[in-house]
């Protein structure tokens, strides 16, 4: 079905390659059965020495056969990729994404895009078009947050001036390298980059100015991993919005994650929650028949026929400077401007 | 039944005063038919040429007879009130309870309290033991909030961390008065009051810096009066709240308001939705069993058998510190520290 969609560089045999295992490799090897003709060419841990084993008896499953390399410079030096999958570790995804984008391949990576300031900046001059980036906001592709978004974007709410967003994980046993600001990115960036690109998404505003704070109490031995936080975000027009996160849901919750989203405008308002989208406008009070869209690493292939929903390189840069901007803001107590980049 | 519980003045027969009805003078109103002997033995406008025929039309229906003051100060002088109910104008709360209370009367008042720091001060400095002040929250007596505040308090989530109180409501067509700053008191003060409440009741922590901003921008003709807030709180143990406010909740909405209220802890989350409580915690994870409180006028008089829930002098005005600094911090665009009053 995606197969007129995108075009392959090796005669329509997709190779894929795989950078590092700490995050979402799972959007490509569970879109693998969508894709006949995609393989894993090959794979590495980004140079960290991280234990493969998992991610292969995984493909193993699924009968897919690939090519473990040492370095991921081999790997992009050796294979033809039609794509890469940026996974970790997350303090070098800019370094992976500028020598992925150098080999022609396109690129599905964990999200923030960059670490700091620096990296950022340089990824963003260094990026150009055709490249094609695509950052793992995946909720995107979320029905709730696919339906809800496609009703704003028809009007439903009419000028957005108020958001809610709201990410809840259970903390769980996190491998030793969410311990670390440095090597987790901290829980600003690592979860609420999902918060942030919904405010982006929805509003398509900037982001002007953050104030934040963040917690390590009630982390359970995560060593510097924030277990909540809470941001607050003013947009061009006025726009408000605010995001709470935390790695506090209970380990008996019934899913990892509680995902919710409030849009309030002048004419109405949009809710997620529980997989569920709500509206309530003049003309409606109640749930939004839901949109099936395909999951992200499809959509991503199929890239404009999306609509503006396949988050863009331009998307990943926005999130990640508002995202380093919130943390910023909770280390130094003070509200800060939001780069433009 | 509440009758053992207060003692009056007059040998029983509870004598009412009402100052204004700009405000929620119908808990009281409401609660006449459960206190057989009280009466409204007086009531004026609070000296600002209101329209006091919906008032005492409705005390017609109830078939209750008062006598109407021109000057607070004559009702105040002429009848020997056990209790007095302010409710307006909202510039001079703080004037009236100061008055009320030279009377000996216990006092049921609009919040918030005073609407500059000038008068807080003032009042707090004036108001003084065994002088009873109930401030009108009346949400904490909504039994989805009373019963959450009761699981808290009860170790249902462990130590709070983190907590996000919603306030919203349908505009109208709302009074002049409405329209100004000065006579209004503001979206924040005005409406985010419960939600300061629900704040400073749930985790008795001193809030010490907030962060705020608001916009009119959606009021439909209400003069300056903001139709959207967002606020950012941080109390001691570095506690987070945010605060969502608005008027933007659509006129075809079911209700006219959407109170909301999530709590997180160590251990757990507890959340207001719907009137409905729900707890997640090791134990439990679904609604809890609402608990059923009397209204805020019963339980004023009730006083110490409430344990803890009926809102006092020292509430009301850590309430007030609270909304008078994010109104001031909306304004100024910068985090401010909450005084200690």
């Amino acid at each position: 079905m995606q197969q007129g969609e995108y075009t392959c560089r090796s005669h329509c045999d997709m190779k894929i390659g795989i950078i590092g295992v700490r995050g979402h490799t799972n959007y490509v090897v569970n879109a693998l059965g969508q894709l006949p003709d995609a393989t894993i060419a090959g794979a590495c841990d980004g140079d960290c020495g991280d234990d493969l084993s998992g991610f292969l008896a995984r493909l193993d499953e699924l009968e897919q056969a690939t090519t473990v390399y040492d370095e991921y410079a081999t790997l992009l030096a050796e294979e033809e990729l039609d794509v890469v999958c940026i996974a970790g570790p997350f303090e070098r995804t800019s370094e992976y994404i500028l020598a992925a984008a150098a080999t022609g391949a396109r690129i599905l990576t964990e999200k923030p895009v960059a670490n700091n300031y620096e990296d950022l900046r340089a990824l963003a001059a260094a990026i150009r078009a055709p490249a094609q980036v695509t950052p793992m906001m995946a909720l995107r592709f979320a029905p709730a947050f696919y339906t809800a978004w496609a009703a704003v974007k028809g009007g439903a709410v009419g000028d957005i001036r108020l958001i809610h967003a709201q990410k809840s994980y259970r903390m769980g046993e996190r491998p030793t390298f969410f311990h670390a600001r440095e090597t987790s990115t901290g829980l600003i960036p690592w979860v609420g980059s999902h918060a942030f690109d919904w405010i982006w998404w929805f509003t398509g505003s900037q982001a002007r100015r953050v104030y934040a704070s963040h917690s390590q109490v009630g982390n359970y031995g995560h060593g510097d991993l924030e277990a909540s936080a809470a941001c607050h975000v003013l947009l061009d027009n006025g726009i408000q919005a605010t995001v709470n996160l935390d790695f506090l849901r209970p380990a008996t919750a019934r899913s990892h994650g509680d995902d919710r989203l409030r849009v309030v405008g002048t004419d109405g308002i949009v809710e997620v929650r529980d997989d569920v989208a709500y509206l309530m406008n003049a003309d409606k009070d109640g749930e939004l028949e839901l949109l099936d869209p395909p999951p992200i690493f499809p959509a991503m292939l199929l890239g404009g026929a999306m609509e503006g929903a396949v988050p863009t390189f331009r998307d990943a840069v926005q999130v990640t400077a508002l995202a380093l901007a919130a943390r910023e803001s909770a280390d130094r107590r003070m509200p800060l401007e939001v780069p433009i980049i």
